[in-house]
């Protein structure tokens, strides 16, 4: 029985990762799609993203199949509601990577994002890159450096999303439209909510290997 | 054995009830403050968050400590693992409502939301407190016919999510200024998001009671 467990949790571990790197792939792509008008990147990444979805469900199936066929109990028991929770932040940063290509695809042929806030887009694209290979390696390797290094990237695109507001708002430049206006607003939230879950599931896996949450969110 | 994994369920779905109708003061007050421009209400909802975050963190040890202690299978553990889910939900619910609460904040004491768009607006914040109010009713009543209703307001809120849009680009009527545009892009879509909470909420009660969920998001 607890070499099942053990070859089925690696097995988790190893899906999870998986789960990570199609959410690299979504993102990237998103945010090529986005700067770039790149209709048939932004069309890959909404087909795709059901796809993030199925290993969710099938994630979700095995983990309560393991819940109930091997009753773990205490840091076994933590590990697999950890793994619930982290592909629920995962299928989450999927939905964000394709709201972000949905925004590129309405736009299309026109860039949705004006050339005055086309950098500060390229740095939060290149900060949820970041996050996104991070979560990835972090899950495959426990490294909890690189913890660190996705709360200072999420640190980033917290910034940045502020400056967002200011670009928005600020006096001087060329007007906005309404609708730039209403795509910026939506695509740094995004961008700062794909943060946000990265920091999520880099916490799991710190709590993981030292029993500490970072946070007040509670402790799985 | 069986008689305190009983009692412990039923006070699992007490707590969730107890918490949707937090909720729902969170909700109902957030929007009276966007709507008032009332500055004492939406300080309120802001302190108040963490006391569902609390409770949260609260159903979650003990779902986890059920796992643990009891080892429940088949439909006991669906109700345990969807607890978790639902206390997830409503936790996401809380923290919209005080976003809500945080935009009249900002704006104070001016009211956020120009006049063109405060019908629409009191449309959602009347939506959504029915969602809100619907949500604890299930919880409390598992009436299935009042989770169709939970979707019929959901879909009225995304209607309304889409009309904030047509305010914000629409030709004719006063011009609004780049904050007033953001301010109800951001509230806009926290309304929405809030209702896609309350209907996630309402299809893990129905599959607990029929086996049944209602989308493709997966059965737990």
């Amino acid at each position: 029985m607890r070499d099942i467990f053990t070859a089925e949790l690696a097995a988790l571990g190893e899906d999870l990762a998986a789960m990570s790197r199609l959410v690299e792939s979504a993102i990237a792509s998103a945010g090529t799609a986005l700067l770039e008008a790149d209709l048939a990147l932004a069309e890959t990444v909404i087909a795709d993203d059901h796809t993030i979805d199925a290993v969710e469900r099938d994630l979700d199936e095995r983990c309560v199949a393991l819940l109930a066929q091997q009753q773990p109990v205490a840091g076994d028991l933590r590990q697999v509601v950890s793994a619930l929770r982290m592909s629920a932040s995962l299928e989450r940063m999927g939905d964000l990577a394709r709201h972000v290509a949905e925004v590129a695809r309405l736009r299309y042929p026109d860039k949705a994002l004006p050339e005055p806030v086309t950098d500060l887009f390229r740095q939060m694209h290149d900060g949820a890159v970041r996050v996104s290979q991070e979560v990835t390696t972090v899950l495959e390797t426990k490294d909890l450096e690189l913890a660190g290094a996705i709360e200072r990237d999420d640190d980033l695109l917290d910034t940045l999303h502020a400056q967002t507001f200011t670009a928005v708002l600020g006096e001087g430049g060329a007007p906005l439209t309404p609708q730039q206006t209403v795509d910026i607003t939506l695509c740094g939230r995004y961008y700062e909510r794909f943060g946000d879950h990265g920091v999520s599931v880099a916490r799991r896996v710190v709590y993981l290997v030292t029993g500490d949450f970072a946070d007040d969110r509670g402790t799985l």
